[in-house]
């Protein structure tokens, strides 16, 4: 018997699409308004699914409490309230864009599950433009 | 062609989580205020998912009037505005948190759609916490 | 120049609807399903609504961070995960519908606000039945 | 590594659930009050996911301005504001079911996508009642 | 103690922006698309707002089974799956834009309702648009 | 007869809470991690009702294609993507809090709407914080 438990949380940050390697032509012309050396930013809404079995013994697939932990330390307290391109090492070579974002976001929840579990992410950059990624 | 077809339908219900055989101090400790003795609840909002093939005549997965009433028969009319531990015989010895009152909802549904169907069950306790249930 | 400021907070409780001064039958007749003595339950979302004039040295209304303990210590801790009937005593002889749970509410969050201010709460019962109270 | 990236749009459309080879009756029958001769109508909701790996160079798995035209060419275009019976030639000997209407569109997405990617569709009809198609 | 009660509802209708008296080229000039002869249509979600005093006895400010009797019968069965423009008499010489039809559910429901209360309406033609009327 | 009509529509920008007279450690104080010199952002959803009589001959309040214009020209475009605090003039020497956006908003569509209207803006900073502003 396998199931999934989600859990919500979200972040605000500002970010830009840019390539350094890129000349200011290019990053405008591939990234357009999401290029703004200016930056601009998002409300990121993010769905965090745990695949795995229910405990016999207390119901739960895992306990939420520590997986809120989990999302507060290696998501919501690294990237809230945030500049992504110049303040969060894992998008200083990365291009912080959503599908970027997602999968950083899974890599660092990734080594705090168990091994028992699957990890999928889906993360909203706006209520119209989302991603998922499960590894 | 295969596809998957959603009706949505919601109950409301007070619950708590808690194990007869175990402690209160126990209880406490794994369930926290959940396990609170007087009960709490929630606007369980469900969606019933059934996978399979359109029919060429109707254009039609399933009769969306037949299933409707079927989640009304199998999951509105016996849990809503009810005390899942007190008054569903389906908790009397497993304990209702999200992941086994989904689990409780597919076996029910599962047992009233023809076999040539999948059925998926996704539970929302709240806004923030919700789980997929696909047997 | 005056303005609205609204917070969003949350908190699951179980109730009943029940007049201790009225006969089994007349409670059932006049609630119905709502009147199940063993209770059932809601996600009781809330919007706290803050009217006055905007400061022009900070572009606050009102401190955020100072409203959300409020609504904290006022709502959260003594309704989320209660029972109404049974642990708040506030519906000690209070009938706990949606109505009466928005104006104790409200007067709980009026006497903390400040006399510059006008209060207003929303109080979802359901996504599909809520009211709104401005004192 | 592989990832699916969402884009929302929406269309209004009439239609109605019939099948000219069927009597009256019949039609009414089967499809009860949305076989009404004169129509009845949509907000369709649309959520286009397409799966494939992300782009080291840009961190697009692909470039939302393109998939947004696409779904403007193939879906709004052609169904916005349309009576889909009637005025669109997909349907002509098509019932118009939220299912038929949803392999409709993931055929012509389909063959405007590139075969690295997979293509799904998400259709809701109204909040309650909605399809996933992948192919 | 004045307090607004508010309760959902919903109808699919198909219709058109349309003056008889108007010429095709107006009537396409003024209405657009929207003016389509074969109709299109609409998910229109209803808030009906009771304003009036909470009754000190049941603590309710009306009885929302009441109200719900009144929808249905007032808006839903006159409304849902009918092609307004043909089959309801309200809009045989009234254009059946968003704003006339939340008049018309108004006065439908205003002379159904006791006159101690006020009568609120807000109807949303697409998540995006939508009008608030209150007499 | 007075009714209110709304339009949605959104756009995302970064900014951060802050005064050029004040010292870091002051900002920091009162305006936490909203203070962050390198930015965050958000999707700010808006909502504008503009409330004034229903055309008898067409049953519009207003043409929705010229309000949505006047929107794109006086918000969309000179907000959207952008970075508040650097690029954009009106906050210059005005700190971009959400009640003072919500302000700057209303004073700019104020101007481009007949005085026989009048004029609100709901603005949503995130889905649990929001403002309203009605001149």
């Amino acid at each position: 018997m396998s199931l999934t438990v989600y859990r919500s949380a979200h972040f605000n940050a500002a970010h830009r699409l840019f390539r350094e390697d890129w000349s200011d032509a290019k990053n405008k012309e591939i990234f357009g308004k999401c290029s703004n050396p200016h930056y601009h930013g998002h409300n990121y809404e993010l769905e965090v699914g745990i695949t795995g079995a229910v405990d016999d013994e207390t119901g739960f697939l895992i306990d939420l409490k520590i997986l809120k932990n989990i999302i507060k330390e290696e998501v919501e307290n690294p990237l809230d309230h945030k500049n992504l391109n110049v303040e969060v090492a894992d998008f200083k070579d990365l291009n912080p864009t959503v599908e970027n974002i997602a999968v950083v976001i899974w890599n660092r929840l990734r080594k705090r599950i168990g091994a028992e579990y699957d990890v999928s992410v889906k993360l909203f950059e706006t209520p119209r433009n989302f991603v998922v990624y499960t590894g």
